[in-house]
């Protein structure tokens, strides 16, 4: 074994030390930009965002156009909806003054995109032919953030916000575009491996001016969870609001029906967060911006025999498709090894003499790091693909295993006292705003909300009586939230 | 001949109210939009945007690496290079408020990014080896232009902007970028299609805080220019300002030389002014949202056999991997013609019963509008590409065609008075900053400044007596720009 002289990382044990570190030590962000809450995207990072988006637009694509609307919204159209504009006005960035000159209109940077959008649709919208309407965009997005802030989760720019917005004849459409759109985000999430739950958030919780919220909650290393995608039931809130109408097949004139849903970078600190190790990052194949990289084992004298047969394995892994890297940098093999665990690439093939003499090379994973030998000529690229899906099953059981080993069901209140900040409480609890704050005051969490589909492997009923008041309740989450 | 009873777009020859009326017909962008000089793609022209910026970044990621810097500025960084700040001040927006809480510092709105960028520069720049240093994003920038505004071309929020920037050992290194710059710009315009002249700035119309600025300029139907992009070298007047050192081989420390380079989506402004016609839109074939459109002729009593000939070519079509339409509609065969010239679909096939039974299709191209009947059969694969790569070249001939018509080469200043308006006035001037000014105030135009490469086809010397002076001048522009 090498000695390593770069710095370990700390160990993920000691979680937020660990991301901080590891964002900036692996590329993904620059974080000494000097304004607080915004971040600078490294080459490394951006092509892992534009991998992993790349995706998300692909699943949107199937069913939704892809748009543009400006990032400035007049103040007098962000305020039209009045419980929307509560729930954002305290951390709305104000644009004031162009040049010297003061706005007449102040401007907003978008915190998100409803009130740019809607006075648009009502144009777009004219009958029931124009619907559904199905579109969305991929921006950046402002919140003026109070509260301590992290690359890629709380962020004063977020960068790549995904926001979908559909508008349907009835309330019934609507629904299923909610259900669609969870659809979608599953796959969405089944393709990097990290798993979720499903959760209804309470009434007091919802997305200002929304009829309801589902959200999805990952569970992250330190048993705090945090909502990485939203989908919401609009109904004819904004409608109403901004007059999107449409003439109904019998000439009546009625109210659309809306949805929206979200996903931002979050998705990339899951990625990070969930697969990495005390090494650094762990990249499913797909998305990782160097699947494979060759690292040569030299000694004098056979150098350029072990050369010659990596840069062919490397020509036919390129030919293939597949993102390689052939390491002939002068680093020690140590070094070369340490350097692509942190990037977490997924597949390390190392030659040396002897694998020449064989005909072979040294196989390891990044999440396994076991060494196998093969035969060159087995690396095809079926059984490469074979690789990265097997790769991906390993992660995501492992993964699903530590988010369950997280969730803990309590009968009472007080039981769950010692669990939360650890991991998450499941209980019992009735729908009233009173048990909820009973409840939020006494574990000094949140509550999630009822699980709009309680996963299998958890074993528990939907309904049992409240932990608060005794009444009829459904299994809720509580949890320290990011 | 059937009536199209949707209104026809304003001729061409009046230019701005035709790129007006298409820009919003064809579904480019809605103007509509409650803030004046921001505007919405629509799924359309979004399409077009992803299909012209899929090439741009194809060329830029050959040999730079993209990334992400923030959007807001602080004004401390924004205001510390003397030049720059002077050459914004005037259109910048500004963020002063988070809530309803004053900012500490005031954010700027990236104008442009030299000054998000830099600081972030000294801390990834530490040695010679790290040079040269080559990135580039794709954001939105702000400007706050009291001129009048308009789609694409003059906007308050340029929401494609594709800076690069560079960082090397020494001026002749960075030099060497600005023709690698000059080279990839040309590839871009080329494979759009759209001429250009490639202009060195005058001293006074430099990019604020560059050594030198060349410019790409392109001539609108109307005769006046309009920039599309600029290549910058900036010598060490940023290093100098943001500290960029490195350390040289010997360990000395050297300021880094500095280039940036953009382009906006002026040049989808470009691709539709250039090449649209009185009945809209004519766009080459990689980048049309839509490639192939198929109309199927339909009669009673031969629906059925036309329509399934027309699917089969479809389904080819598609197979190929080209994108496609079978406009099966109601509407009728004229009304489909017209929409789908409008929208600039380089090929329409057209089948009827007659085709059918002779395994025929009738063949035309946008540009061309002209009908050939060919075997079905003959429509392959190879055929289309050769039929793309044709079109392109009769856009380009016409367009070149059309730009050389609009220069005109003039001995003396007041003969061009006429002349400025119609199109592009050529004059022999010196550098001198009094002679520019006489001949601005003389022609009511701007001196785009003197050929960084002449074009053969002009037929001009390089040097000449200046109009103004008689002293030693150069082939200069001069013309109303955009």
């Amino acid at each position: 074994m090498e000695v390593i002289t770069s710095k370990a990382l700390p160990s993920k044990e000691n979680f937020s030390e660990w991301y901080h570190e590891l964002i900036q030590r692996a590329e993904i962000m620059d974080v000494r930009y000097p304004v607080k809450g915004l971040y600078v995207w490294f080459p490394f990072g951006f092509k892992i965002r534009q991998l992993v988006y790349g995706k998300l637009r692909e699943i949107m694509d199937r069913d939704h156009d892809e748009v543009y609307f400006p990032t400035l919204i007049p103040e007098t159209e962000l305020g039209k909806e009045g419980e929307h504009i509560k729930g954002f006005e305290d951390e709305v960035y104000w644009v004031t003054h162009g040049g010297r000159d003061p706005l007449d209109v102040k401007l907003a940077l978008r915190p998100t995109s409803e009130t740019a959008m809607y006075p648009m649709f009502k144009l777009w919208i004219r009958s029931h032919a124009d619907l559904p309407l199905k579109v969305y965009q991929v921006v950046n997005t402002f919140r003026y953030e109070t509260k301590h802030t992290r690359p890629l989760i709380r962020l004063r720019e977020i960068t790549s916000f995904k926001e979908a917005h559909t508008a349907h004849v009835d309330y019934e459409d609507a629904e299923r575009q909610v259900r669609d759109a969870i659809k979608l985000y599953k796959e969405f999430y089944d393709f990097l491996a990290i798993p979720y739950l499903v959760i209804r958030r309470p009434e007091w919780d919802k997305f200002p001016g929304a009829a309801y919220t589902v959200a999805f909650d990952t569970v992250m290393p330190d048993g705090r969870t945090m909502q990485i995608g939203t989908v919401h039931h609009l109904a004819d809130n904004f409608a109403k609001t901004f007059d999107i109408e449409y003439e109904t097949p019998d000439g009546d004139h009625a109210y659309v029906h809306q949805t929206c849903y979200g996903i931002s970078e979050r998705c990339i600190a899951a990625l990070i967060s969930i697969h990495g190790d005390d090494l650094g990052l762990v990249l499913p194949f797909e998305v990782s911006p160097v699947q494979i990289v060759i690292i040569p084992i030299l000694y004098k004298g056979s150098e350029e025999k072990v050369m010659e047969v990596a840069r062919q394995l490397y020509e036919k892994l390129t030919d293939m498709g597949f993102r390689a890297v052939l390491d002939d940098s002068e680093e020690r093999p140590g070094a070369k090894y340490y350097k692509w665990e942190l990037k977490g690439v997924p597949v390390r093939l190392e030659i040396g003499p002897r694998e020449v003499d064989e005909g072979s090379a040294i196989v390891s994973f990044r999440d396994e790091r076991v060494k196998h030998k093969m035969s060159v000529e087995e690396i095809t690229e079926e059984r490469i693909r074979k690789w990265a899906a097997e790769m991906k099953e390993r992660l995501l059981r492992k993964a699903t295993g530590k988010m369950m080993d997280k969730l803990k069901f309590f009968e009472s209140v007080e039981d769950a006292n010692e669990w939360i900040g650890k991991g998450v409480a499941l209980i019992y609890l009735c729908d009233s705003l009173e048990c909820g704050e009973d409840v939020e005051e006494a574990l000094k969490g949140s509550v999630l909300g009822r699980f709009e589909e309680i996963p299998e492997w958890m074993e528990l009923q939907e309904k049992g009586s409240c932990a608060v008041c005794g009444e009829l309740g459904n299994l809720t989450a509580v949890a320290k939230t990011y």
